[in-house]
């Protein structure tokens, strides 16, 4: 067995690129640059980020007028101010809402007395990935939630969740962003059909577990028909960051990928719009 | 020697945490997470990281309608839309200019056809860094600049500047930070000065070096007295990113961390309020 100080020296000896490899590879899945004291992924997850090296993906969507929004908030509206030939540069003013586009819900969204978006800690916006699909349900299932069996499916394959993990749900959901009535899917009676976290698999995340954080590629964390917005307050009353409208999770590991989460540090925000990006 | 895969197999009978401060000092300095074909840091750089393991730093302040802006331009203005009493939910609008806070300038504000946010590669945003200390020299002088002498004095010390970086100027100016009049430090002509990148230095970073993008922690990427905005021209130009108003760059190692920069992903953006995180 080689002591630290061997792979260290042999490091230094190796070709850089062999090196980055291996580093990332077994970084990203043990969970460096996540939370301390996080816990690894199961054998096979390991195995698997490793023959892949450094890769990214980018989950958030590009925010435009046309992007889907919540039901009675304004889209962003972008004035331009500023122009290359009257004024030397280029600037625009946006007015938007918190909750548009690729989204941080801050705890304060739905928890009094919890983190606004400027409050959240760093550490907690730096987290392992661990990606649950209902895409195959939500095809002949709108209503289909994520739950606790769903949950344990996954621990069965890379292990338990790790501490400090954020866990994104994939439905499949981006493939209608581009519609915004086929984004919401409401029925007649104006109520919306798409998948979410279940209240089971909320408490069990905050409970039995140790995340900062769940996300999904809908308008919610919660099933669009939910009248009691549960996950919501569970998770976000846990002082757990959501992330919305998410992208590209068909194209991240299910386990080994590392989040950073980037939304701007406005004081007392309830969240905002975000850059997330995956690495692995 | 071990070859790579007695250190994989090594890896996995080490303790977690072990490997974790092991792989993090060497992947940090070496430029994981960094762009492909990253060059290392020199020797005593990468020393350094690994006695310290692993540690994040935000770059970013907290925005308010009171931070510091470019002269001209408006504050942000944030709006409550909804309450927890009466809606169930608190959320704000934001009236807010592109460049405000800590923020991108994307290529495309002062160079056509290059860049606008949404369109700067994920690659681009997340990057080895090197500070440059000028603090030293701005007590006095609050006209300095980072020269090219200051680059290669930091690549005496550290090795070349890796492909792939960013370059951030640490003049100390964040202590004004609460107080507009004394961050612009304009003259009785209204002639503001503080620190910046020299044309050179500009320059050279981007005909020299391969960086992706340069940060200061001051109102502009130029000298506070620049007339001709030349190093905006010259690196918005070469289509690299920049970042103003930094906050906690001594706080960083000189050499050695990586920086992931998060602003909202708005369609044709020339830049955007953003959570700059640095991990080492």
């Amino acid at each position: 067995m080689c002591a630290p100080k061997v792979i260290r020296s042999t490091a230094e000896r190796l070709g850089r690129r062999d090196f980055l490899t291996l580093a990332m590879g077994g970084a990203a899945t043990l969970g460096v640059l996540a939370a301390p004291g996080v816990a690894g992924g199961a054998q096979a997850g390991r195995r698997e980020t490793r023959r892949r090296g450094r890769q990214m993906m980018n989950l958030s969507h590009v925010l435009t007028p046309q992007f889907p929004i919540w039901p009675g908030l304004p889209p962003i509206q972008v004035t331009n101010i500023k122009s290359q030939d009257k004024d030397g540069f280029y600037a625009n003013t946006w007015t938007i809402v918190e909750h548009n586009g690729t989204h941080v819900d801050a705890p304060l969204h739905f928890a009094k007395g919890k983190w606004s978006a400027d409050e959240i800690p760093d550490a907690a916006l730096v987290a392992p990935v661990a990606v649950i699909h209902v895409h195959d349900r939500a095809k002949a299932n709108p209503d289909t939630a994520v739950t606790v069996d769903d949950l344990k499916a996954w621990e069965q394959k890379y292990g338990r969740i790790p501490a400090g993990a954020a866990v994104f749900m994939h439905s499949g959901w981006e493939a209608r962003a581009s519609d915004q009535t086929a984004f919401r899917n409401a029925d007649g009676e104006n109520v919306m059909h798409f998948p979410g976290f279940s209240k089971g698999a909320a408490e069990f995340l905050v409970k039995e577990r140790s995340i900062v954080g769940i996300g999904t590629d809908t308008l919610s964390l919660d099933l669009g028909n939910s009248k009691d917005f549960a996950t919501h307050v569970i998770v976000l009353g846990a002082n757990k960051w959501g992330i919305e409208n998410l992208a590209n999770l068909a194209r991240i590991p299910e386990s080994g990928a590392t989040v950073f989460v980037g939304m701007p540090k406005v004081k007392g925000a309830s969240g905002g719009p975000a850059q997330a990006l995956a690495v692995w």
